[in-house]
């Protein structure tokens, strides 16, 4: 894993991916689910997240105030419908799905060592009429093995599609684009 | 244009795409933005929309309570980036990028025509304190005759990636899909 400087963690969900989201209870056990419904607030490492109490890593989110973002790529797939279809509260799905739970830096929750990219979160705020967690980035990482880097995304039907073209207009951004990207 | 149903809305956003939000001010003024901070909040035509006062159709949204999230393809790349690096202060985007302002069935706020789909919203909620506006979608549109229905996402530094690879794995799915889709 190398470090990602965390001004640029917000280029992680700005594409709209598949996430991964991992938390770890006060009770310590660990859990991940998938997540799409997420978007970055503006450049900066802040996220809107949002899930609700029928899902078992809410709680863990709500008490520990802490998750990890994992960036979940193409090859990843299989792993991201696996941990979406089950629950945390009767399966440990590291052990299940051979995923590797490793320590973060700066949060209790674990990095899912598999994953392309992850960004460590702290809960900033809860709105709960509209179950929204507000996520800051307290640390990012990337890991420059990763083969695949396209990443995925859901339709919400069963669909899911990958990273194709990619067209490079940074010239036409200007001063749209923020400091050091 | 056709109708499309309401409750199919979601899978326009969550994929993650690049919009562009059109706004019609109390002076009767349209404008357009590019617009990539939006995630859906579940499986209804419900978004949380981010942006500020910096931008210039912010006072619209709010003064207004409408937009239109028109859905960006791949081959309108060119249109996104103009329309994203210009502001409505100065600027008659609809007259100047030679988009049609087609008149939406429940809202103030212009369809572009131009796009492969536009849904219509209301604001219901505004979260100042994140600058987040939630939007419930009222009726939402797709054009069947748009060639190219690659979505585009943003990376944030210059850099745009279309859809490529698709996957269809609805059957692994099970009961985590939403009736009707």
């Amino acid at each position: 894993m190398k470090e990602l400087e965390l001004h640029k963690a917000f280029m992680l969900i700005e594409p709209g991916p598949v996430t991964m989201i991992s938390t770890r209870g006060r009770d310590g056990r660990a859990n991940v689910f998938t997540l799409t419904w997420i978007t970055v607030l503006d450049w900066t490492p802040r996220f809107a997240l949002c899930t609700g109490a029928w899902n078992f890593s809410y709680h863990a989110l709500k008490e520990t105030g802490e998750c990890v973002v994992n960036i979940a790529t193409a090859d990843m797939l299989d792993t991201v419908l696996k941990v979406g279809t089950c629950s945390g509260a009767d399966t440990d799905k590291f052990a299940k799905f051979g995923l590797t739970a490793k320590d973060a830096s700066k949060v209790g929750a674990p990095l899912v060592g598999e994953c392309w990219a992850q960004i460590e979160c702290r809960v900033v705020d809860h709105i709960a009429a509209h179950d929204i967690f507000i996520l800051e980035g307290v640390a990012a990482w990337r890991n420059p093995a990763h083969k695949d880097k396209r990443l995925l995304h859901a339709i919400g039907d069963g669909t899911f599609t990958a990273d194709g073209e990619v067209f490079h207009r940074r010239a036409e951004m200007g001063d749209k684009l923020p400091p050091g990207v």
